[in-house]
């Protein structure tokens, strides 16, 4: 009985609304310094300087949750219907997403320790592979379009490799030095273009 | 002259957004450690290991939010028209629903104290109810589909049954123990399989 | 030229939006009581009771915000056309509207004293005004359907005063009793019968 | 084989949402003042009175939001079809969009300090300049509405200049008063009838 409502509209709106939000919570961790005493420009410009690698980490953030948000866009423009366990599995990728303003705000904080680096790499890891379990469960069932050819269903299961691929080389560069591992994340960039 | 305008549509579209922001909202009950001294990872990964119990309670309530969004949309696929007591009714149902990131981080802080737990449960009962009512009043005043079956109807009226009684087996169980007292909410994935 | 994409659709998206963003922080006021020392039910207990009449406000909040939505849904369902002008009135409606949060914050805070109950009462006449003034705008430049009688078009700006009137009324009973001046909003409930 | 879901729906979807909520989270910036010891009403009074500049701040920054909101409605009423590149200009151009609370409390805060005024003066130069970009870039590659000319092309391209040039002279007003600078805004709205 329930399934005759199952289409992808209403999950699709849920997804685009925890983006928008998660993307401009992100701006919540960049907190306004507190000075006290006369404060004088130079106090602030020394404050404004240390706020730097803060807003790196949100400038990261924001571009990955895009990234997130544009790669599930690319699903559900194939995916035409939903069913209970793959309704679940979204919902469950986006309690993930929703994470994230909170794991950026830790690397923001302890960027140079490496539980921080690992916490934040974790979360992408589930992100990564939630995603990939969204594409390979929709095809499986074949929920896909149909004009959606076989090869491009393998080709993008071999895309979806990529963000867990670089979450566990981050995880492991934070054993060599956990402020320069989430440069990991840059190789999606370079080794997507050998899959178009 | 205002009935003119009783769609759904607009009303949908509300709850969407209330959702898509309390579920997001409930990040923020993870406040980020802020550790003094010389900060060693050794020191984050115990803070970071105490926030376990948070993160579980993060994780539920972001479930169940879904559980209850899911719920509406069920109710709102079937339900054509709306009346202006019906919306009332949704929107006070809204006004608990937007209240489970507080009730969330009472429980997240205070989860070992019985008061904090009933707050809670009292809140999901309260969402358990104003939901019943929204089925039963609709189907009462016949603003559903007209090819919904008597007997679905029915069947739908007893699921909605299942939130508030595992609420109330909570707030009973909180006088054995408050921590282990959400559990009851499982029961309900439980028991939802026999009306299936 | 910019005329051309003047139709009211995305207007109604943002409005749509900063409600549901609006009614959910109204939350945030409900801070979570830090105990310190070793933490007993009884305290919290106590806690809990003292928060009763920020919950109260909450709820007041959350009911007006949501009036006030629907009023601009029942305003938007005739207007048909929009202009730079109305654009501008609806967008300065919009900011008073995202300010009752804070207004809120304030009265939840210090609601004995007059100044927060005087601050409350005159976001809600400006968001009365400009609500009216909305109206008023669009029937004068007859951007409203042209099913809409000039009898009901008059009868809804009479409807529109009910607000700014209930804020001057509350205004005025701060005089007496800050505290209890909030309860001229109830006058809205019952006059507005009257009109039907 | 991306390239066919490029419509721009869904980007819009995104720009609307994170617009709904930067501006609903300027209110976060008017903290509620907490007194301590006996509070009279005097106090409170002097405490509002102190927040006159930050609710300034606030109704500017909503306004400015509205504009750039504004703008980008009018651009994406004529952009029939988007591609990766003009995707991440635009969400470039929504990362600084949603910074603008944070620059905003800076300027509430310190707003007599020209660190804090460059600060945000900078966030909104880089508005402009992307904002200016997407329709550089979307109107080069001949994604824009055929029916526009190409005299109304090259007129919203100069109307694109207001901002960052009002910008720049901000950034050079910060030398002689930085809490009088971003008068230097206002001449947008002046010079912009030049142009209709």
């Amino acid at each position: 009985m329930a399934s005759q409502w199952e289409t992808t509209k209403r999950i699709e709106t849920l997804v685009d609304g925890i983006f928008a939000i998660a993307m401009t919570l992100l701006v919540l961790n960049l907190s306004i310094p507190q000075l006290t005493g006369s404060v004088q420009d130079a106090n602030l410009q020394v404050v404004l300087m240390h706020l730097t690698p803060k807003l790196f980490t949100y400038a990261m953030s924001f571009m990955l949750l895009a990234i997130f948000w544009r790669v599930n866009h690319g699903q559900f423009y194939y995916i035409k219907r939903i069913n209970t366990p793959l309704l679940w599995i979204t919902v469950t990728w986006l309690l993930f997403v929703a994470l994230v303003p909170f794991s950026t705000s830790l690397t923001g904080e302890y960027g140079h320790l490496q539980s921080a680096q690992i916490f934040f790499d974790l979360n992408l890891l589930a992100i990564g592979l939630l995603a990939a379990l969204i594409w390979y469960y929709a095809t499986e069932k074949k929920f896909t379009d149909k004009k959606l050819s076989l090869e491009d269903i393998h080709k993008i299961r071999k895309i979806n490799m990529l963000l867990p691929t670089a979450s566990l080389l981050a995880i492991g560069l934070t054993f060599i030095s956990p402020s320069w591992s989430p440069l990991a994340y840059a190789s999606i960039v370079i080794t997507e273009r050998f899959f178009k």
